[in-house]
């Protein structure tokens, strides 16, 4: 098992694990926003996986973009593998909407995070049994 | 074949086409910064995309991915579906260094475009043919 990069440990929530995938919540109610961490070693771009890794990790993607989009009936789904400063391989899944606070604009460096209440992130951590 | 969004036509020179997607140069000399858009109507998020052609453009990024990194000798590649300003479903890879203008951000919103000079969009466009 690989371990988390130390900024994505300090960003965000684990909530679950799927087959190939960590899944995190990011610590900012300004969006809903997950974070796919496939559970590889020394991996920073997705065609550094094995096929059958880039498999299952599309499958996930698209399983959690379609959960996310209908559960939180979202304008626009935000998809993204940047990885400039955590070199470890992890996908942006974020649910946008025409009246967030940061829209169109992509989310990064826009406005500061704000942490969600602790019984927010519990409700949120059930919605990992819906997916 | 679908029609690409009147944005995409202008900010971008068509390279070519691969088995499902159109590949785009974003006309900015600030990255090497490219753009898959699937050829198929009414499309806006990677899991509306039927099974098999999901499974295309997973091949088709990560050819390209691959092929970017190498030729251009990136410290980084940048892939993103985003979407907010252009519905049409269509993919970033772009190429990041450690001292280009924007890094460690993400390139939206940063600086403006610089147009590339005729006879570098030349040569790029024959890097399709090295695809």
């Amino acid at each position: 098992m690989a371990d988390l990069h130390p900024q994505l440990e300090k960003d965000c929530i684990v909530l679950g694990k799927l087959e190939l995938c960590h899944l995190l919540l990011m610590n900012d109610a300004n969006y809903p926003w997950f974070i796919l961490v496939p559970d590889r070693e020394g991996i920073s771009e997705i065609f550094e996986l094995n096929e059958a890794d880039q498999q299952l990790l599309l499958k996930e993607a698209s399983r959690l973009g379609q959960f996310l989009v209908k559960y939180f009936k979202a304008d626009k789904l935000n998809v993204a593998a940047l990885g400039n400063v955590v070199p470890q391989l992890h996908v942006h899944h974020i649910v946008r909407y025409k009246n967030d606070i940061s829209w169109p604009k992509p989310v990064w460096g826009q406005v500061q995070a704000v942490p969600y209440a602790p019984e927010k992130i519990d409700e949120l951590k059930e919605l990992f049994l819906l997916l």
